[in-house]
């Protein structure tokens, strides 16, 4: 029997998603309420999208094999910081990763003159000239299948530098009635490591008049990493959700 | 010389806005913060909205005599839970609290199975039954002039109990692309104290058909505090905005 389960978490204390010898990881905090709840030695979880130390889950999905959990009884469990939104039977030998056939990825802005007094942590600060139709450029430029070498660091596990955007597109929401707020919200097949934060820094830069959408849209064809901007903090990034079946989380 | 002040803090650990012996205060930190900068003795504020103790602000406003102050500066003193988003020359005399037309306020709900593993304390749990349409019908009922005495608590400095509701109105906002999340808006001439925490708690009664329509419409009329339902959280209300000179916060 296979179970699924979909969590939220806030990633600001967790060395990420991947469990790591001394330290504190949201797959090691799952997997240990799944253990008690089902009075197991070990519930192995796989998850849909391995995300860095510091980045958000609204709608991580992790599977494993066995019976599904009672949600109230994992969230008594888990800590605050982490909620199982739902644990559902799902097809046998469904694999959250394998699976998935596409990810979902927002990540925000707060493009203003004062820092944040709620949303510290959960959104970039930046108080930079930014140019809101050049952002809109670049992602349009995104859409398609490129090879996104430059947005991944040059040390990886990565063999496959070729990604397929679904989506993307930068929205100003005015969440806040007043306060308005830059998002960045992409789907595509998946990602590499650091990917979405290396495309923001970059982005950012061409938004800032620091680089041309001209030069954004060079990097695209397999360019060096040392060519693309910096790696947007960790803080400002949300796994927003997993499509299966080619079904899309942003519609 | 007048100057106005926009602000945004979490109320979380907060004992609300005005000062007292002992607590932890907005209006305190503020208040310091502007000494130094300012390097005087005293500059006593005034402000639009005093948030009760847990109450979040977006665009809180608050007056004082003497120049602006620049906005890093304050800041850098400030400390992580309250920002300084503006801070401006206003007309000589203007007084944040006396001039103020209405003021706007959100009411955060995550209705929802799994509880929050990102929003904690920045919105009300709700794991209950809600009907979002009986919601709505009840937001259509606050608009107009009505007697808000069943809404503030019995013991009470206030001294006129009607107000003026220009704008109310609930929004189920899909912000996360997956998760939904319950808003309660609503724009006043003025709020008396808890009155909007009450007015939720009722409307939740209401949605969870545990009170009628009816109901909630007759206690409009200047019903005792007895006859309306539970002080709602203060964890997800947020003041939105402050409107001066008739113009309105929410649009």
């Amino acid at each position: 029997m296979t179970s699924r389960l979909l969590l939220e978490y806030d990633g600001s204390a967790f060395a990420g998603w991947a469990s790591q010898p001394g330290q504190r990881t949201v797959q090691a905090e799952v997997e240990r309420a799944l253990r008690v709840v089902l009075r197991r030695d070990a519930v192995p979880v796989t998850v849909a999208g391995r995300t860095d130390t510091g980045v958000h889950a609204l709608g991580q999905v992790a599977s494993y094999a066995g019976p599904p959990a009672p949600v109230s009884g994992l969230n008594a469990l888990l800590p605050d910081d982490v909620a199982a939104l739902s644990c559902v039977a799902a097809a046998d030998g469904f694999d959250a990763r394998r699976d998935a056939t596409s990810r979902a990825y927002c990540y925000r802005v707060l493009a203003r003159r004062g820092r944040a007094g709620l949303d510290r942590g959960r959104a970039l600060w930046w108080p930079h000239r930014v140019d809101f139709d050049a952002l809109s450029e670049c992602a349009r430029a995104l859409v398609g299948t490129h090879d996104f070498t430059a947005f991944t660091p040059t040390d990886t596990d990565h063999v496959r530098f070729s990604r397929d955007v679904y989506t993307a597109e930068w929205r100003r929401s005015a969440i806040d009635g007043v306060r308005e707020r830059l998002e960045f919200w992409i789907e595509a097949d998946a990602f590499m490591r650091q990917m979405n934060r290396v495309v923001v820094g970059t982005m950012l830069e061409v938004g800032g008049g620091r680089r041309t959408l001209e030069d954004f849209v060079a990097l695209l064809a397999g360019r060096p990493r040392a060519e693309a901007g910096p790696t947007a903090p960790a803080c400002g990034l949300y796994l927003v959700g997993v499509g299966y079946g080619g079904e899309r989380v942003l519609t």
